[in-house]
């Protein structure tokens, strides 16, 4: 393999659940998309459960009560505070940065191993986003074959 | 160095504590070894922790008590479930996959600073599983000549 | 692009705010400087907060009191304890370690998206330490360009 045929990849495994850390997963994503590069997420472990049908991702409002919260709060910043910031600072929710990233090209794989532990069906998640259900074996393969690759 | 002598490895810092993240690590370290590849981990800050003789990777039972337990809890699953699934779905133990991880040729790096800052001796590891007692120029030696490097 | 071109860098999105998680940060760009590499350190999120102009660094008393203090009393050892191993380890402090990774040529990124959301000001934030201001393209840029990439 030289340079040349090597393709410019972001390949990230979101094994988080905190909704700061799938903000960061996409916006990095969505930013090398954005700039010709390839992205993937590969959602495991706490990050396959922001995929569930029934994941609430109305941010900031619903997204902040789990987690962040507290320390958006330590910065003495109320939730309508952020949430009116954000949208001055044109910062797309977290269903709008999903959407984006899977319409920009971007592959969104769920840990099938994850699925199994936990009990989680295919029909539990968004099937709509999900590209492949797959095992670490294909985020090794994806991440050998990246740029750069993160552990969020 | 061209691509060709580049050694295909994956190399981890391992800075959590946290029983689900030492999990991935091994998920993927595994993994790369059994599709060929090297791979490393270099255990720090709380990560060392589970180097020590008296941590317990009893998985699930006690591990989950250090953590990821309350966020297990969360989805509604109990331990008897969590155990019983990881079963069903041959997943191995913890102690089983840092057996694996060094029998298939994984490298252990304990990071000597945070050894001597929290006063670990070497007797109080587990010396078996070891590889090298090191500093973080190890680990970045490690590092750029791997193909993918996470921090987890 | 080829290897001879290819700077040999080490570049790092510090997304956390934990002391010990910046401590780790630190220690490895420092490491890679010294070593003969470029470093880099795009902070953004929770990590921006520690370029706060009142942002405390002092280490240990201080810092270990927003957050891995807990973690620390966890493994039965106090502040005082601490302070004087990390002193006798020859240890540098944070801000220490800050200085050191500018003046070894160490490139610090602020993130702008971060700055407009949370409402924080150029002035408000160590300007003597901070090389650029920008968004995540940058980074982006950065790591593509650099040999280890990483998440913390």
């Amino acid at each position: 393999m030289n340079e040349t045929t090597k393709p410019e990849k972001v390949s990230i495994v979101l094994h988080s659940g905190d909704m700061d850390k799938l903000y960061s997963a996409l916006i990095i994503a969505n930013g090398a998309l954005a700039m010709g590069m390839e992205a993937s997420i590969f959602f495991t472990f706490w990050g396959l459960q922001r995929l569930r049908k029934d994941a609430s991702w109305a941010m900031p409002a619903a997204g902040l009560d789990n987690g962040p919260l507290s320390k958006m709060h330590m910065l003495g910043l109320g939730k309508k505070m952020i949430e009116w910031r954000m949208k001055k600072a044109n910062v797309r929710s977290l269903e709008q940065m999903m959407t984006d990233f899977v319409e920009l090209g971007g592959k969104v794989m769920a840990c099938d191993m994850t699925m199994e532990i936990m009990g989680i069906k295919q029909e539990d998640l968004r099937e709509d986003l999900i590209g492949e259900y797959c095992g670490v074996g294909t985020f090794i393969q994806d991440a050998r074959e990246s740029t750069v690759s993160l552990f969020i």
